[in-house]
């Protein structure tokens, strides 16, 4: 069965796809993209892991053979060394401004080429094919960028796909804490919009899940309507797209002070959540029942409390270089009812008390 | 006497001012923008050369002193390594999204400042204090850019700055060669589009008008002028915006072939704009009166045949990796008519031929 979402963006609307197998059919989709002439150069990046379960069937789905680009896996390709690798090597490869770069592969991936696309030439065309669960957040919506030693994400640009095709077929290929990692995003846009996806999500959110294609779908469309709404209102994060950050100011946080790697960015942010609820409950004296999403979740294979060996005053500087930060202030998103998030600032003190 | 230009863009209006002495009051402009919020943070990027001239007036110019980051003088800054540089420098001195960054200088520290300002958490503010009169067309229109091996201007992004401050008083310091640099691009804008400012350009360009505030701010306001009619059309280069390439073809394969700084941008350009003039009146059997603007251009110092030491083969593949080539055809700036530019194919055989 295949699902369309289209989201709207400053640069004209792009599809979302979602359809078993959709990997062999790359080449048939940027064809038939609303609008577009055909593409004078295809170029696609993955890492050294994706190749060997996917690249040749993407690479097949082509009448002429695209060129491709190889990073290393994990979160280190994020970064200008890499960055000026890929570009070099696109301008070698004779890319212009009406060729293709797709990304096919994981969050890391997409960011990467997301970026590459978006500065190449000041812009070309590229095509998220997201191969992990957790990539389904991070492909849509038009964010791309590379990290900092300063941090993560600090360099990047607002530049939306020409479309985003999943297969959800790729995610059976998914490590356990894969699956974790990408799942917690799944509970984050049920937590901040939609309670119905929440309990389906916590429900059915077991790792073999990733085998159900029926239920995959049903998940990955909820999910991704939730992430759809908000970009549409706010594409450059001047408001509620803010609210996509709730338990990622402390999840951001613990990542650097762990060390990259050591936790995985929805484990992270599993453990954030919980913090962000409970901050919630205490800030505006309601219930909104942390408990028992904190049980879900450990019965999930969640570790929520991992922040509590991390040092607290490395964890409150960190905070305060998120780019919600201003003027000093650390700003974190709350709930102030089920579903209602808001952007409020939380003193050190208070932070240091409860982490 | 204060002029004052607006330009509309696709991140709303931004004046372009040009006032003498302006650099003395950039903190006070910076407070009169329009909409804004007072920035939580400034930050100044100039180069070694304009750091000695202009800084102090500058730095002088705010309440609290702003961070500072001095690059390389010359195109070498407009790499990566430099970029990284001043990225983790931006997020070394806490900037945020409430933050400014403020290009002090030519073309380079415009260009690397304006990327580094696009890409810093997705994009901050920046001001162009442009300092010399090939600034003049750089600053305006949101290009911002760095490098590759393979060529020049090839990663960047499209970030109008939210004000251009011009001082023509800085324009003294110019060296003939730097002058000469920046007259060709107003000369350039006149050939595309302004014959008035051509005749003017070319009358008035020798190199003591750098020191006649009128006649200078006459210039620089209808040079701008021509440059914000077009990119207020094309912001994104869709179209018409490629017309200010004209003369650009040539000149960016003479800089690549020579090696950046043995020819200055505009030295080039002004043997480029004759060698399109020419084939302008080749392929439209047209007078465009080449000879004669020739004569004019090698009156104020241009060596308007330089590139005829160089290896034309070299040349024509260097010309193929323009960002305007499209599937390996080289498309030229002509004039189908006195400020009638068009965009066209031009056979390789054709530029051998010619070169």
């Amino acid at each position: 069965m295949r699902r369309e979402i289209p989201v709207r963006s400053s640069a004209g609307h792009y599809p979302i796809i979602i359809e078993p197998g959709l990997r062999r059919r790359i080449g048939l989709i940027l064809k038939s993209l609303p609008g577009k002439r055909s593409y004078s150069s295809v170029l696609i990046v993955t890492d050294r892991t994706v190749e060997k379960l996917y690249l040749e069937d993407v690479v097949r789905s082509f009448d002429e053979t695209p060129h491709v680009k190889i990073v290393p896996a994990g979160e280190q390709s994020k970064s200008f060394s890499v960055l000026e690798e890929l570009l070099e090597y696109v301008a070698g490869c004779g890319l212009d401004r009406d060729s293709v770069i797709i990304a096919l592969g994981g969050g890391v991936v997409g960011d990467l080429a997301g970026f590459a696309a978006a500065s190449f030439m000041r812009g070309i065309d590229f095509i998220q094919v997201p191969t992990t669960l957790l990539a389904h957040d991070s492909s849509v919506g038009g964010k791309t960028g590379i990290n900092l030693r300063a941090g993560k994400n600090l360099a990047g640009a607002f530049h939306p796909p020409a479309a985003v095709c999943f297969d959800p077929e790729t995610f059976s290929s998914l490590s356990k804490r894969e699956w974790r990692s990408g799942l917690a995003e799944v509970i984050k846009h049920g937590l901040i919009r939609d309670p119905e996806l929440l309990s389906f999500a916590l429900d059915i959110g077991s790792f073999e899940t990733a085998e159900d294609g029926a239920a995959m779908g049903r998940l990955l469309e909820q999910s991704i309507r939730v992430k759809k709404e908000v970009v549409e209102e706010d594409e450059k994060e001047k408001g509620i797209r803010a609210y996509l950050n709730f338990g990622h100011t402390l999840a951001h946080a613990v990542e650097a002070e762990a060390g990259y790697g050591r936790w995985t960015h929805g484990e992270a942010v599993a453990a954030g959540m919980i913090f962000a609820l409970e901050l919630s409950e205490r800030t505006f004296g309601i219930d909104l029942r942390s408990a028992e999403v904190e049980a879900s979740l450990q019965k999930l294979g969640y570790d929520t409390r991992m922040y509590k060996n991390l040092d607290t005053r490395s964890l409150v500087e960190r905070m305060k270089k998120d780019k919600k930060s201003r003027q000093g202030d650390i700003r974190f998103v709350l709930l102030k009812a089920p579903c209602e998030p808001v952007l409020m600032p939380v003193s050190e003190t208070e932070l240091l008390k409860h982490l």
